[in-house]
């Protein structure tokens, strides 16, 4: 049996604020730093052990990680850091908060945003500094790969190049992996794992800052999934991602 | 022309208390927290880009990177950790302070261990935990691989591999690298790249967090190197180091 162990950042500037995140690489806030010492404590506690870690190249995942190694007395443990980790790109919508966005496109048309599985945002638009690909982490991408929007869908599409090329046959390997990612990216390999519906997986919430276990057979398919720690703890804090909304 | 640049880790604890550290994998003191800031922030004010870090598996070295890196706002980028940059090995010197280190072994001999090239300290008894291969990042060396002591040829040797294998190539492929080390395993590069002879590199002080910077030609045998920020302050740390006379 295999053990993956999958945790959402801490909460970030943005979360508190409310607004559209995505790709916007925004800080952790001091309770999200201490929701990220708290998940490397409990893995600790827990007597976990992990041979490679997996992050996005955004520094509120990178911290996260960050803090939960230091923790864990594990910050030599070798990190890879790719962009299909990302949150799910917000396009247009990133920087917006939610008064903002609805008065911009209308409440009705938001709530399409975030609850159906494939309609993106409006995209970036063209002059748009974020979208000119003047970021040195997305230079060496192909033309095409870094996204100017994007719906959930679009998030799963290139997570799972990641999953199967990367993470799946270095677990397969018996390397004991520790992923610190983002909401959109962790429903993409859980929709994945768990063989979720797409009308399902938009109304799943993973809460910031606490380890999702998964155990996997020989294939990878899970035998079960619990959160480390309270699982009441657990419950209020997806439930309060779900009261927000944002991904 | 390729530039290659250089950090030695902040002040430690033990440089604090002034103990023999090695491989011991104590953190940075506030000051050595400032020093490697600093560091991060002369490096962008100066416009310093960077494709790959490498750093050791010790935590002094690799939070100064992170440190660095924050400074820069690069988290992102890819970073390599490898136990052939971490510090000399001290053998059973480590633990021991100047004072303590006297006592049980004679003054005249401390000497001969610091300003000598070729002859190493005592290794770690028979029995000592740090000499069971109890520690999980050294597991998967072979046997032999991990000392139990080091002259500074030894870490020479080690060294050696890594630029060979690791860093030389990556260079030569165009990546601007930047290396976040130690003392001894900084020396071992700089005797390399200058050809240093064996007698001339033990007197030879890398100064905590300041960056050194090595331009090289299409060899990458060195045309020029320079410490970045004020020559004076670099001097000034440089002989700090070597009137606490321990790498």
């Amino acid at each position: 049996m295999y053990k993956l162990v999958l945790v959402r950042h801490g909460e970030s500037t943005w979360n508190l604020e409310n607004r559209f995140t995505g790709w916007t690489d925004v800080d952790l806030t001091p309770t999200g730093i201490e929701q990220a010492k708290t998940a490397g404590r409990l893995l600790k506690a827990e007597g976990y052990e992990f041979d490679v870690c997996h992050t996005s190249v955004l520094k509120r995942a990178i911290h996260t990680l960050w803090h939960c190694l230091d923790e864990m007395d594990r910050a030599w443990l070798p990190t890879v850091k790719s962009w299909r980790l990302n949150e799910r790109h917000y396009g247009g919508l990133q920087g917006l908060n939610k008064a903002e966005t609805a008065k911009k496109y209308g409440d009705d048309q938001v709530l399409v945003w975030r609850r159906s599985y494939d309609v993106p945002p409006p995209p970036l638009e063209a002059g748009d500094p974020r979208a000119e690909g003047a970021d040195p982490r997305y230079a060496r991408l192909q033309p095409g790969e870094v996204p100017l929007t994007e719906c959930l869908k679009d998030t799963v599409a290139r997570v799972l190049p990641y999953w199967n090329e990367s993470m799946a046959p270095a677990i397969k390997a018996g390397k004991r992996l520790l992923v610190s990612a983002h909401g959109n990216s962790i429903r993409a390999l859980v929709k994945y794992l768990d063989g979720i519906s797409d009308a399902d997986i938009v109304g799943l919430n993973i809460p910031n800052g606490i380890p999702l276990v998964y155990e996997l057979d020989a294939d990878l398919k899970p035998i079960r999934h619990y959160y480390l720690g309270d699982a009441e703890a657990a419950a209020k804090a997806a439930a309060a991602v779900a009261a927000q909304g944002k991904g």
